[in-house]
């Protein structure tokens, strides 16, 4: 039992008072690598040469080896804890919501190899985004984003009301101003195209693929650009400034960040 | 009386404690998916297709037919409030902010139909906004936007008018140095034109179909947005900061939101 | 004396304990329209049709009689002051800040025209801007304005210099990463050039004329980019801040906003 | 011993209870002028012109010239502080942070200049960035940027990490939507070009080069728009927070700014 108990000191983030053991660290990087070569491997620029689609085979297996070993050394340690204890104890562990999140990151892949697959479908790939939990389990800060959600609540889906509303009404009257009256603009020819239009001004990102040209419809776009900003950007504040204090009351109870 | 009362408690909001009745929810998502297919219906690649003409056509009456109902039920039911008792009683309920609401979110398109003009007229589709109306009654927080208005009055008015002198000056000056000046630019050709220039800067939206381009516009373009961005998006600040704090003082107050 | 008493009590803002008088408020309007028809007078698609240069022309002539009276009956009445008294006083009037403004809303125009040079000269109507003035002394929250300047004061000045400095480093960078090397972009071939990109997208305003192509240039400008742009956003937020508790504070006092 | 003292007075800056001396306002004025010639320097349409390069070049040594004498006077009066007195405590001068950044700031290009190499060399002018420590040290504020990091720390972190998930994932799902599925889009290919597209919009920067065009791609594109812009703008408004309580708290504790 000492291996199992010193993999349970190095696994569990619960069993350490702070900080992050060199276990679970070298597990971070694997993932946050994972997700690195995820991202070059989509890249045609590399993904039609042969050497790199050699070295993404080669670190997709070992990624795969790392996981499965990982799987494994954390249902077997979890026995130290009494509640998972025992053959029933192990399933009921193995439901959890991050064990099943540790499963979903590598057992698809694996499993669509060994039958000759290959590994390189593209509904497995998503999968891997499973491996972001894997993260947030050492990371306590990603249970704060689901308190600052509780935390702001209603105050959350009303600003959100007020917002998409606001988005609604801009783009029936840019609709009206710039698709059906005025330049008869391709880009404002249905309420969602306007739409479209409206959440690129309104959330400042301005894009430029779509904006009012006649002085009717840059007048209207005008007064709700200054009038309108603020309000749709209040659901992102709202949730912005919930998530900062719930951060904040965290590091001052002294709670793990 | 028996049906009467049951249904007063179902549709008036003020009749329950907290929350929201099924048969209110019902109309809510009625007026949603009013709002969603209001938007499908102008999308030139849907509107053409016989199938989705038929079911926009279905779905309009339908849409139509319930609101009607609706505002029979109300009417008839507002008489379990002393204050709209009796046929007197109802002419002055049918005559407050919220029935006139419900009034126009169908008759003038039922009005129309039955004339034979199929409710197929622009300026009758812009009367369906008024079902925005139809929600506000359920969702207390849209009457904390006027509440949030009032609150931030005098402040709100003269960050607005210091924002609105702030892009006027800025549009005069690259008018000067872009329009008079400079490369003749056609985009900064008039104040007006350069007064939009200004707007989508100054919101930091920048479509891109703007910009100066003489080495002194771009110089004068730089101070500016680093300068102004912060003053043109005070107005929208207050307001949002006066909403938070009137939604924050209801949810304190035990108001329902 | 019974007119200059009344039309003190009219003119001078300081005579009233609060609210606008009905002659200033009309001056007001007029002050409004005149930016009004400065700004359409200088659009292409108005200023060559004759119908509408007769309209400018009539309406010129009409604001410049009515700054020509407002000045002259201003001077008048600023003998009820005991310090303007006289001839004396009433020279001491004049070189202060308001009347200074007063005077250059109308004179120069007004000297020009009489002189046969039609008040058409575009230097002329810079000077026009100066009716800001005219209207920002009926307006005490423009000298919250400079209030909240004196008050933000160092912090501002820090905030501004670590923005500035941000925004030449990051064009430094991408000069060096997008101009010299890379893709040798005609828009990143100078370090002035590439602080215009900096300023751009650091205030978040992207305008898309200059972007960098190469994937070192994106990837440094995606950490710019997310690093930076609250800072870039701080001289303008300390500002718009401080000008916000300046304006409550003065309501809080009970001040004339 | 009295010029050593009087220039100890003028050149290092704790030795005054506030303010900034004469000669270290020259010196600063100095350092800002090499970085608007560092600019223009680099721009074709002034570096091909034969008076402008003999105008950069002159300058370039003036400036030289005067860090040296600046860079000799501080290592002289160093000793006045008896922790500096002498010819080890000259060395142990020389390599503390302030002094190194001191000498990068002429000497490397000096040095190449006296072998004949013209100082024109790219890498050598990067160097020039040096200049920007020089003035640090007059701006007490620049500590505070240091002092600013610290105090946000883990928060920090904790938003920066939750802004580059939002980032990665809003990427994947994009690149799913757009440049797999949909128009196959080539600015939407891979994972790392979308995320270029995340960048650009969370941050609200919108350049306007990449952007979704199918239906389903624009709806994901505004719901992450809508949701994400404010979790993005958090790292960096808690820095810009914390940069601001720093500069307060230092005002109130007296210090210099």
């Amino acid at each position: 039992m000492g291996l199992q108990q010193s993999l349970y000191e190095q696994l569990v983030p619960e069993a350490r008072a702070s900080g992050i053991s060199k276990l679970n660290l070298f597990i971070v990087a694997i993932v946050l690598a994972s997700f690195l070569f995820l991202a070059l491997e989509t890249e045609p620029l590399l993904n039609t040469d042969p050497v790199w689609i050699r070295v993404f085979s080669i670190f997709n297996i070992c990624v795969l080896v790392i996981f499965t070993l990982e799987y494994i050394a954390r249902v077997w340690v979890a026995g130290v804890d009494p509640q998972y204890r025992g053959f029933g104890g192990r399933m009921k562990y193995m439901t959890r919501f991050y064990p099943i999140a540790d499963f979903l990151a590598f057992a698809p892949e694996l499993i669509v190899m060994a039958m000759g697959g290959g590994g390189s479908l593209l509904a497995l790939r998503v999968l891997r985004l499973a491996r972001l939990i894997k993260i947030a389990r050492f990371v306590p800060a990603f249970d704060a984003l689901a308190a600052a959600l509780r935390r702001s609540g209603s105050q959350l889906l009303t600003s959100l009301a007020v917002a998409l509303a606001l988005v609604y009404v801009s783009a029936v009257l840019l609709y009206f101003v710039e698709g059906v009256g005025g330049e008869h603009q391709e880009t404002f020819a249905s309420i969602p195209r306007a739409i479209w239009w409206a959440v690129a001004t309104l959330t400042t990102v301005g894009y430029g693929d779509v904006y009012p040209v006649t002085p009717l419809g840059r007048f209207c776009a005008a007064i709700i650009a200054i009038a309108g900003i603020g309000v749709v950007a209040l659901p992102a504040g709202v949730f912005a400034s919930a998530f900062s204090d719930e951060l904040r009351e965290r590091r001052e109870r002294g709670q793990r960040l």
